[in-house]
């Protein structure tokens, strides 16, 4: 079955699916995003990614290219149309197509809206929860607001590569103070001796993630202490453990961070825990 | 007439050119890019466009998506097709189109190449050139790599819009220690009032503009002193004469930064001059 996506008002096969050489994203990476999971063919915490991207058009001055109501039919209908039942949703705004001029287009653009959907790599993704991940780390030198979710994603993409490179999965930032921002494309956690969470607060310095977010929820239920605070890199090598999230990781095990071995080099029981309760939580 | 984009190997209708959803420039802002100006015709300052192109590839590790002469040829083919006499020359190369993966494309991938040409404003243009412009400043909020000519842009646009509300047609951004660095699309300079030009140094916090150093030409041929250092707001506020440099603004005057008037409101002397010697210096 070939892949169908949404863009600009049509449902086109994705093969084909195009922009104009014009438009914003392409050119300036002038738009913002979301990455939702799709979990038995429902989209998991849907009302919070909603939330995040009008924050995110907000910061950016971007109006939203349809109403809400109807985003929410279009990324149903994506996750139909690909027959995605565990997978990947994704949609981007773009400030539109305009002969090109940093400043905004001075006559009326439309916003533009690309929704595409792909299923997991499910063996490849229940390797990972089971065995855990290796993590690189490198220093933070994105732009000024990395709490907001743009296209500004350069530093992020070489820093997934050089992660790759060396045989990890994720690269976390480390700011100029020793202390761990986040991942290139998720949230940093550790795993204390005495059980507690640890996970910087959701300052500028980083996305305030969804999943982290939920896990916030999930952690409170299970009756865990939680602490919203910058830890060192030195920390992160003698934690108990520690992991990683996202909409598509959930809470992945990192067994290991600059080729130190994190606890035992297995997947935590906290971190296990988490990965098992999620769901109850993001979809209730 | 229409105009006519090359795109990915063809001539194109630029209404009708379109990039895959999948490019990493619209995906992630992963390409790099050059703006030319052409005079006459002629495309200005080739040689060295085409060498801070292969600087910008090279640093973020893209490889040329056709061989530099063979890309000439399509730079002159597309001014030839758009009948551009004195306008914008523009090409963008991104890490080509692959399925969404922050880390480099693990399949060849051909990077992707985009040309295009308008023809200036002219009366638009040679009125900033007379008159001078305004310049507001913000704090630089950039990624750590503003010297690789990255499509990174988003900080750029924000300033630019902000500028453009303001009455002032570039914004010049402001380091932490209260030195200019440079333009939100140009390069930065001030007249000391005893006639030295300054301009930062080219270090990892500007891009070193090719119009930058064809004045440093042309202000060596004319016998001045140029000082390649940072420069603070409070000079910019003092200084005899101020101006950007850029392939399309070559030196605009500024007579007017955060709302104090520079000099005495209009164009200087040294700015003058330089504007009216640059071309022969970068057409040589």
């Amino acid at each position: 079955m070939s892949r169908i996506a949404y863009v600009n008002g049509r449902y086109l096969p994705h093969a084909a699916a195009g922009v104009s050489i014009d438009d914003r994203a392409f050119l300036f990476g002038d738009g913002v995003y979301e990455g939702l999971e799709v979990r038995g063919g429902a989209i998991v915490d849907l009302p919070r990614h909603l939330a995040r991207l009008r924050r995110s058009l907000d910061l950016v001055r971007l109006s939203a290219p349809i109403g809400f109501e109807a985003l929410g039919f279009v990324l149903r209908e994506v996750v139909a149309r690909n027959r995605v039942s565990d997978g990947f949703l994704y949609m981007q705004v773009s400030r539109g197509a305009a002969p090109r001029d940093h400043a905004f287009p001075t006559r009326p653009t439309k916003p533009g809206l690309v929704v595409t959907a792909q299923s997991f790599d499910r063996i490849a993704r229940a390797k990972r929860f089971s065995d855990g991940v290796a993590v690189i780390t490198r220093p933070d030198e994105r732009w000024a607001h990395p709490h907001i979710k743009t296209l500004q994603l350069l530093p992020n993409v070489l820093a997934k590569q050089a992660a790759r490179e060396r045989g990890a999965f994720e690269c976390w930032f480390v700011d100029k103070a020793g202390f761990v921002t986040e991942g290139a494309s998720t949230n940093a956690w550790i795993v204390t001796h005495d059980g507690a969470l640890v996970t910087r607060q959701a300052d500028d310095a980083i996305l305030r993630g969804v999943t982290r977010t939920t896990l916030l929820d999930a952690i409170a239920a299970a009756g865990r202490r939680v602490e919203e605070r910058p830890f060192s890199l030195g920390e992160a090598y003698g934690a108990a453990e520690a992991f990683f999230s996202s909409a598509t990781t959930i809470a992945t095990p990192v067994v290991q961070i600059d080729g130190r071995t994190i606890g035992d080099g297995r997947p935590g029981p906290v971190t296990r825990a988490l990965l098992e309760s999620f769901h109850r939580h993001a979809m209730a």
